[in-house]
Formats: structure tokens, sequence, C-alpha cells
């Protein structure tokens, strides 16, 4: 397996140094190009065909207060999402995504919409785990069979798009209140709280500190934390563990994943605890605007591909980061080469004007 | 028109605060929304054809050995992008660009290539106001007539632009020798040179020294610089003139210009000190690996849209910028809004959930 990845970066090394251009010339796309090759063991990587996840799951710390809105809103905007109105449904038509809404535990029913959307309408997965979190300053937001059951409903989807050809998959999410679910569970994790615990939709001064104060409070309660089961029981939402399970059931399967804002990316974390390979398949869709999120890419030695002062979740993000990726597998497959055509030969050699 | 903008600004915020996402969370696709619809006048914006125009010349100064490569590469590389295989013509096709290779002035013929392209393939401008600039160490890169003669191509090149409905023009350059008439045309306009020379294609110490003298020798020779336009003939190649022709012939015509890397940049100063309005239609589509592309951006006031260490050229950053900015504009007119969709009333009071 070590020689495999060794020649496989050799080959695609190889393949890009002969592309017409000065070696190196398109930086980062290169880069993600050679992580493609990687993750598919071929040279050059071909993207036929992507998927979002939108996953939605509600949490019963809203009734702490921590957000200023509603949980209702969570159900309302699967609906924006199904009826194609979202910010998600417009950039993923954009971007070359299909769109799955996912209903991994929203405290709502929803109508019998179909899995696999029609020409180009977006697709549904009923996967209720639970009717919303339990609220985790009172007791663990998901026992053992919930958690459990998110990540069996994550390991389908996983295997949804490994059947359907989905070289990309991005996540992204909608739930009120799960900044709050993500920045506890990554306190859980042991990052320092004054680094991820953010004002969230625009609380206030005063809120901040009796969010965070919460958020600690819950963390000296809900422990032992002896295991990193342990610690997303505690504190993930239903859609932050169907997303950890679709990033660990898609281990060694050749799809790529794009991460979105700081929920997604707290759901890797809980993937990353409990397999410290899968950041090998994973990129940063893009750097939000939420406060704690860079630290977070930071210790999963992720690189956001851009950074536009976003923070709307959903995985608009993702699928943009997600085309830009995509960027580098087809400069990597169409662009002419030197081998292949008659310009200089002293470029040939070169390849460095 | 001062009322104009401002009714006009007034009126592209209440539309993106009307969108059903908490007021701001999209970030910079909004801000792109709003230069687009204060661009064309229109709300929301819209971004039905897009453009590149990748400028081709030759530059005298390759006879003082600053680039590794020979001034052939140039035209080889039109060649590559007539025949769809440069990296411009790669990305192009993924941003959804219509390619237009335009002979600013290559010291070489080319074969009579349509103006254009049939089913993708680019189109070609023969517009050779020179057989490549000047040598600038020992006279002026470009005489008057010349100089002249690539505004005047511009000014045709943006007439057409505007005439086939295009509403997004990204610029790209290729030119060996280019970056080093662009740093020699900054430092005529003020740059302090240590700030924007560069390696450029990866030349020693000795030669970055030696290409700096030669800069700054110049600068004292070919003076006085007593308008926008003396140092643009100065020390300016054909493409680089070229190009700043275009920024001036769209003025008012409601496209919007996406600026590419540090030759194209250099171009947009050029029309910037003749017109210090320009500006408010020019995007920066990428923040390249050159050195001195972001004091120059800056001193524009442009933010670049994305920053992937891509010093290629051929717009190629542009088009990629381009991409992006105009999702702001789709996010703008296809999302779902609050006042035409039964969201909660709450939500459509506080839009910022």
């Amino acid at each position: 397996m070590k020689t495999d990845h060794l020649s496989i970066q050799a080959a695609i090394r190889a393949r890009l140094d002969d592309l017409t251009k000065p070696k190196g010339s398109l930086g980062k796309l290169e880069d993600y190009a050679e992580k493609l090759s990687l993750i598919q063991g071929t040279v050059p990587p071909r993207v036929r065909r992507k998927a979002v996840f939108v996953l939605a799951g509600d949490h019963g710390v809203v009734a702490q207060g921590v957000s200023l809105y509603p949980k209702e809103v969570t159900a309302q905007m699967v609906h924006n999402i199904m009826a194609g109105g979202a910010g998600i449904s417009v950039l993923s038509k954009s971007c070359g995504f299909d769109v799955y809404a996912v209903d991994a535990g929203v405290d709502a029913d929803f109508p019998d919409w179909p899995q696999t959307g029609l020409d180009g309408s977006p697709g549904f997965f009923s996967m209720k785990a639970v009717r919303g979190s339990k609220d985790f300053t009172v007791e663990p937001a998901l026992d053992e069979d919930a958690f459990t059951r998110c990540l069996d409903n994550g390991a389908a989807l996983a295997n949804f798009a490994i059947r359907e050809g989905y070289d990309i998959v991005a996540l992204g999410d909608m739930g009120i209140g799960n900044t709050t679910s993500a920045a506890a569970l990554l306190a859980g994790y042991g990052s320092d709280p004054d680094l991820i615990v953010d004002r969230g939709t625009g609380i206030d001064d005063e809120a901040l500190v009796r969010k965070k104060r919460l958020i600690l409070d819950a963390l000296a309660r809900r422990g032992p934390y002896d295991s990193p089961q342990s610690v997303a029981q505690a504190f993930a939402g239903p859609e932050i563990a169907t997303a950890a399970g679709i990033i660990l059931g898609l281990r060694g399967s050749g799809v790529a994943v794009m991460l979105d804002g700081f929920p997604i990316t707290a759901a890797a974390v809980i993937a990353w605890k409990m397999d410290p390979n899968v950041t090998s398949f994973l990129f940063a869709g893009h750097q939000s605007r939420v406060k704690g999120h860079k630290p977070i890419l930071d210790a999963l030695g992720l690189e956001p591909v851009v950074s536009l002062d976003m923070r709307l979740g959903e995985g608009t993000g993702a699928v943009i980061g997600g085309f830009i990726v995509e960027l580098g597998a087809r400069i990597a497959s169409e662009m002419a080469t030197f081998s292949a055509m008659a310009v200089s030969t002293a470029l040939a050699d070169e390849k460095d004007y």
C-alpha cells in the first residue's frame, strides 16, 4: 500500500509537470489533483458526479436559549431546500452538485419525498434517528442506540454515494442550535472553549458569557470521556453524528469528502478521533466566518480552498470548494502535455518558463 | 447619478436581506452581487455570457536575458490556446467562459483563424499593433502611434464584448518577458521596485539583482514621465497596453472586468492612472504567487476573490474568480425570498437566525 501511494504520487506529479505550463504554476489546483489521485488511486484523477448531502437535525439545547431562533426553522429550511430555493440549491446547480436533503433527526414530519430527485430536483432521505437530540445540559445528547443509528445511517448514505458513482461528496448541515452542539463537542475533545465559542447568530456579550458557562458546566457534568464515542454521545446532534458516519463509511472507497463550516468540521473531528486516517480523503471546502472554524481546520491539518466570509452552512462553502478541487482534476486530465505536442523541446526539457 | 447609485445600492441590499438565509451569511458573494448591481444598474444583477480575452505580445526586453525562456514560447502558447490544450482552455470550459486569443503584438505570424470560434472552440483576433515592443532599456517600448493602436484595438475588443452581450470579461496575458515589463511600468508609476521586482520564472539571486538594476537604469533613462501615457509608452508591452484599452473601452458599458495576475493588473494601473473611476467595475480574480501582485491590488483597492498560489497567467485566475463572482449574481436572482414564501413570520421580521 505504501509503495502504491508513492508510485501514484510520482505518476501524478510527472503528469502535472508534463502539462503545457511552467512547473507548479497552477499552485493549489495541482495539489488538489494530487490528493484526488491519491484518494482514487487513479492518474489522472476523474470527477464524474458530485453530490451534496444536507444533513438536518434538531438540538435539545435550544431549550436553554442559546439561539435567537426557534427550532421550527430547521424543518422550514428543509422544505426550502426541497423546493429548490435555498442557498445550497442555487450554488449546487451552478457548481454541478446533486442535492440530497437528509432528515437525520428533525423534530417535525415531512412529506414522502422521493429518494432520488428527478430532472435536477433534490432527493430526500428519511433517516430520523431521533426527534432532535436531548438537551446536553441535562443529559447526554444522544444515547448509545441513537448514536449508533446515526452512524449506521451515515454508512448507508456513504454506500449510496459509492453505488451512484459520486467522486466528490460535499457535506452540509441545517440545525438550529448546532454551533452550540459543535462547540461543546470540540471542547469535549480538548479544544480551548475561548477559541471556539462564538456569538453564532449574533447573541450579545451577556448571552455569550452564558453560552460559554453553559458549555463548561455541561462539560463537567457529562463525563467521563473514555472514548471518542462518549464525547460524541454527550454533545453531538443527529446531523453531526450522521455526517461522521458518512465520513467513516467512505473510508477506502475512493470518494473525496468536502467539508463545510463549523458543525460539519466538528463531525469530521468525531470521525478523526475514531480513525486518524480519515483526513487523507477530506478537503476543507472553505473557511467560514465562525470564530472556531480555523483552529479546528488547523488541528485536522486541512487548508480551506476558499475564504469568502460565509456562515450559512447547508454545504454552501463545501460545493464552492468542491468545484475548485474538481478544476484540479480537469487540468490534470484535459490540458495538453509537452510529451504529446510539439512545443519547443527546450521548454519540454525545462518545463519552467 | 449619485442618487441612482444610492437607490440601486439600497435595492440590492434589500434584495439580499430578503433571501432565505441569515442576513449577510453569504459574505463576499453578497458583496459581489452588490458590485455587479452597481455596475449594471440592475437589481438583481444578471450574468448571461462570460468571455476571456487572452492577450498575447512580445517584449524587446527579453534581449537582455530577463527571462529563462525564448520569446518563441509566446507564439507557441497562442497555438496551444487555439488548439484547446492550454490551462485557460480547460478552466474556461469548466467556468463557463468563451475564449478569445488576441494577437496584440506577437513577433510571429498566425494562421487565418476565425474571429468567432464555433461550437466552443476559441475565437481569434488579429490585432498586431507591433511585432513585439522595443527593448525598453534602449528606447521606449512603444512609440506614440503603437500605443494609440493598442488602445484602439482594446476599444474595439470592448465594443465586441458589449455587442455580444458579455456581462463579465476576464483578461489574461501571454508574453515572455511581461513580468519585467509590468514591474518597470509600475516602478514608473511610483511603486517601490523592492516590492514588485520578483524572480518571475525562477531566476537566481544574481539575475534578480541584475533585473532590478536594469529596471532602475531604464527608469532613469526613459523619463520625463509627464503623463500616464508616457510611462506606459516607456515600458508597456502591446498586450498590456491593449488590456488597458479594453478596460477604458468598457467604461460605462455595464460590463464587469475580472483581472488576472501581475501583468494584467499592471494594465489596470495604466487605465486607472488615466481614469481613477475604472476600479468601480474591476474585480481582482485572484492573488497570484508573484510578489508584486498584492501591493498593486492594495493600491487599486481590490481584494482578490481566490488565492490559490497560481502564477500561470493566461487569465486562469480571472476565470476562477469570475465564476465565483457570478455565484453572487445567481444567489441574488435565484434564491427564494422571505417576502415571496411562507417561512415563519418571526424569521421574516428578524432575518438573522
